[in-house]
């Protein structure tokens, strides 16, 4: 098993502690390491170091460099632009055949919160057992604890024996974001999990199924393959990638593929997706504050707080998210956090960018 | 007539703006100048700059030096330690009755903002009238224009007759902050003016004022006076400033003296008492935002922001007050302002003077 990890995303709904030169696996928001430090040590527990690559772009190389030294140089891959998770994981995957036409990846964004280790690794086991055993792509569902409306979700079909401790089904379908009454009704019906984004198969199956599904996609990482190890390889790279259609692994491949399962995980899981997250994480006072640096507050409640440096005052306010780093301050309502991508986007229209 | 300036407040309300070595007055909250500044400006209007008196603490020496450069040194007082308006107006009033027994004084805060130099001026040219031809203590009301709950208020009695551009009353009572209801009561009569803490009157008629109401307080001023010019100045200064019993001019003297008129100033006046003031006199974009520096809304309405550098970004939030200066932030409900004083107290005692 080999452990792919994508690292390309440059999500802007951190901002400001996200910037244009440090995207969001980069952060530390929960715990002491960054999100992708995290990751690769969770899955320093399934593989050796040498069997973790990583897909990010060149515009992060230095920050990806800095973030995985324990991953040998030769498994950072940089696309030169970002084309989607289908067209990143087949990178990672005819990389890895041509030294391994066994290889089964692991294939895990970078910027996602698992807790329990242990938990983590039975499920992924389960999956490289059934990519192996079944030649299936098989992706990680979380058993839903709320009716999030920001996640895909997955409808899960016939169950197959396995062991106690692990549930496997067939997908049967892939749903997108639902609005707040069809996730209560995901909910309650007790056959829909979160797509985690996690996959797990063997990389000849990915590629069969590139081919079946995004031919020209199968056929431009094909040439890539051929011109790995030779003086060609930076050329056609550039070519391929500057032709190829950016599409996802989950619309353009897994909502078409004849055998999908799903293994559901137990494990705490979830995406981060924007301050109200990390502040749900975090830990709280008796007011419901969570604070992170110097932070002082009166009359407020359930109010997240971060401050690089300085100190941050809140003075009768409920539920805001307050971030104070390199020179920038976010005050944002918690209701309102995926907002942000918004500020951001007005920021570049106003010729901001350095604030970016 | 002579301007006597009071420039020792150290008001916390405008924190993380104002902090322990640049008060309130030494900011600009409204214009270009500071508030001490915009003051001299308008008492240059009504006096000659060697007419112009500041009384600050030893403190604040550098800022005032600094701000008030036009005025001659000699006449920058500077208390051991502030010990309220009684007594600061004491120590004016004794140094320039040391050059002129006849010296009218027009006292005022530095730090409030009065718009229309031209209604000032008649207005307290009116209040010297008064001060000299009836030996009056003369104060400056306000024609209110809301029920604020903020200021001390005013009660008029018998109209004295004068120009007609400016009315003259004997003062019935002085009332201090009142609740809503009972500020609704006092705009409704029509015979509550704002109290302004502008005073006009004869230096020789307020130090016999002192010498009925507060006679330690007298006695200790003319210990000064006696001191002025000799080697032995600042060693008195000391003795009776350790000593002395701090009060303001209203408890201390206005409300107990015989004779006191009150001008009314028809001059847009605030005491700029909280951020709330400053956003209410502001300019404001459609949405009711107002902005100095960099600052980006979405999906905000009737904010204040200051952001002395870098940027700030505000998510969906309404009527708050966003200050970023000297690597500190306060965010705050705009109901609130007041409770900046607060903050500030919690951050004292949590040891954060370096923030301060």
């Amino acid at each position: 098993m080999y452990g792919v990890i994508m690292a390309g995303g440059s999500g802007t709904r951190f901002w400001p502690r996200s910037r244009s030169d440090r995207a969001k696996q980069f952060l530390s928001l929960y715990g002491k390491h960054s999100l992708i430090q995290s990751t690769l040590l969770r899955f320093s527990h399934l593989v050796p170091w040498d069997r973790i690559y990583i897909v990010s772009n060149r515009a992060q190389k230095k920050m990806v460099t800095e973030h995985c030294l324990n991953v040998p140089r030769d498994n950072l891959l940089f696309e030169p632009l970002s084309k989607n998770t289908a067209v990143c994981i087949g990178l990672a995957a005819v990389h890895i055949l041509e030294n391994d036409p066994d290889a089964v990846l692991a294939v895990s964004p970078s910027d996602h919160l698992v807790l329990d280790k242990k938990k983590f690794k039975d499920t992924i086991t389960a999956a490289a057992h059934f990519a192996e055993e079944s030649r299936s792509l098989v992706t990680i569902g979380i058993l839903p604890s709320r009716p999030a409306t920001g996640y895909g979700y997955i409808q899960t079909g016939e169950e197959i024996a396995y062991r106690s401790s692990v549930q496997v089904f067939r997908v049967k379908t892939f749903a997108e974001k639902p609005n707040l009454a069809t996730a209560e009704m995901f909910l309650k019906s007790g056959d829909f999990l979160w797509n985690s984004g996690i996959f797990v198969f063997r990389a000849d199956v990915y590629l069969a199924a590139l081919e079946e599904h995004l031919p020209d996609t199968h056929d431009g990482l094909r040439k890539i393959q051929a011109a790995i190890g030779s003086v060609r390889y930076e050329d056609v790279l550039q070519r391929v990638y500057r032709q190829i259609r950016g599409v996802s692994v989950d619309y353009g491949v897994m909502e078409h593929a004849r055998s999908v399962l799903t293994v559901r995980g137990n494990f705490l899981w979830n995406d981060l997706g924007s301050w109200e997250q990390v502040y749900l994480l975090g830990k709280k006072d008796k007011d419901g504050n969570s604070a992170h640096g110097n932070a002082v507050f009166v009359n407020s409640r359930n109010a997240y707080v971060y401050s690089s440096k300085g100190v941050v005052g809140i003075v009768g306010l409920e539920d805001v998210v307050v971030i104070q780093d390199g020179g920038a301050v976010l005050v944002c309502k918690r209701e309102e956090a995926e907002n942000v991508k918004l500020l951001v986007e007005k920021m570049k229209r106003a010729n901001m960018e350095k604030y970016l």
